[in-house]
């Protein structure tokens, strides 16, 4: 029998981005430091960390000037009054605030903790926010390896988000460039001849997933390559991984 | 540089599974056919619904007698009436009811879609549910993969769940043997020196998710190992993976 199978190759001794770095660039030394060469048909995907560091989204966190609500709520519960701050910026929604934390909504429609503002891996004083248009970030990215080396991976940019009802966090797409980030299976037929009415897999979200099995958190280790997976290509977005809001139970 | 790696590698041509099978046997049989031998410090990855029919949890829907809110719903949304009864038998609380979808809480803690009722991948006329103990089958077949082989992966059942917020299912873990589930990186510190304050990785539904990528919904492949991936032993549990009440802001 065909033996299938698939490889998930993290990218070694990546050195820290500073503003202005290159992330293809930044990713190819660690090819080749790691001794990985691309291959067609992978998927390259990259922590939201890189990304933001490279592309300057670090913030002094003694620039920031907290309002009112956040040195109440930041004291209430023993939190950073200026990430409090950061976190109502960079939401466009607040979904729950309560007991320390907040979900809110990002600019991009991501609900998530802290709308994707980040105190660790970063510099001390310093705070993280998402990319602008994690999209975009992904197709330069693509873009780039292809002009400087003919490879063209699909890529995702992901982070570690929260979910409801579940313990602990799971890597996901925010950002995705030359893959169709849904499997969507409505109107095939399983093998009982059934038509699988309600089968939509968020594949990117998988891919993010297993890459960071190989990333781990304190490796240094902000991307990975896997190999195998034959993914539907097309142009693809981080947006179809939103739930549309008349569909959304827990607004 | 060492090269770390992980593979996923789908075990195929495993035979449809009938009451009283054993899911060790059935996997070994398809590890065969496939050309795969397990090696020390594997993760077993099976389907819910592979071991949900080995373990008998498949029901008729013809000795379904729908109660009346059973009925109302279902004329309501154009479901079966059948199903929703068996919803709300397999559920201790509903969490959300409307636009037809049912978000349940199961007697195992998990919250999910239809309580995990599913009609897929099912003879027409039928519908499974989850494992009585997802834990417990995993337990088992890690058992009985010891016993009959020496072979002792951890193992993981698993499912896919929607989530809030997000487009599309994913692979998430209802079982686990062998393995801690969460990494807990509270504590620890990042390479800038930062304490991680709210780190703690879902590592079993990061597995679950990288095997769902090889096993696909259609090809009739309800069973995949992970390699190389260094996760904690332990004895584990998938409560470990439950939201507590008390930090659950979605309720």
């Amino acid at each position: 029998m065909e033996r299938r199978e698939i490889r998930i190759l993290p990218i070694q001794g990546i050195r820290e981005a500073r503003p202005g770095d290159s992330v293809a660039e930044l990713v190819l030394e660690g090819m080749e430091r790691t001794g990985l060469t691309g291959e067609p048909g992978d998927v390259l995907v990259v922590t939201q960390k890189l990304v933001s560091k490279a592309e300057g989204r670090l913030v002094r966190l003694d620039e920031i000037d907290p309002s009112p609500l956040a040195r109440e709520y930041a004291a209430r519960w023993e939190r950073d009054a200026r990430q409090v701050e950061l976190v109502l910026r960079e939401s466009v929604r607040i979904v729950r605030m309560d007991r320390g934390l907040i979900i809110a909504e990002t600019r991009h429609g991501f609900v998530c903790a802290n709308a994707g503002v980040d105190l660790s891996n970063v510099p001390a004083g310093y705070a993280a926010l998402l990319p602008r248009d994690p999209d975009a970030s992904a197709r330069a990215i693509r873009d780039e390896l292809a002009a400087r080396t003919g490879w063209r991976p699909a890529v995702i940019v992901s982070d570690t988000f929260g979910r409801a009802w579940r313990n602990g966090i799971v890597n996901v797409a925010i950002g995705v460039a030359g893959l169709r980030p849904v499997r969507d299976y409505r109107g095939e037929r399983d093998p009982f001849g059934n038509e699988l009415r309600v089968t939509v897999i968020a594949v990117a979200d998988e891919l993010a997933a297993a890459a960071e099995l190989a990333m781990g958190k304190l490796d240094g280790c902000p991307a990975a390559i896997v190999r195998g997976y034959a993914y539907e290509p097309g142009e693809g977005s981080a947006r179809e991984l939103l739930m549309p809001a008349e569909r959304d139970l827990f607004r």
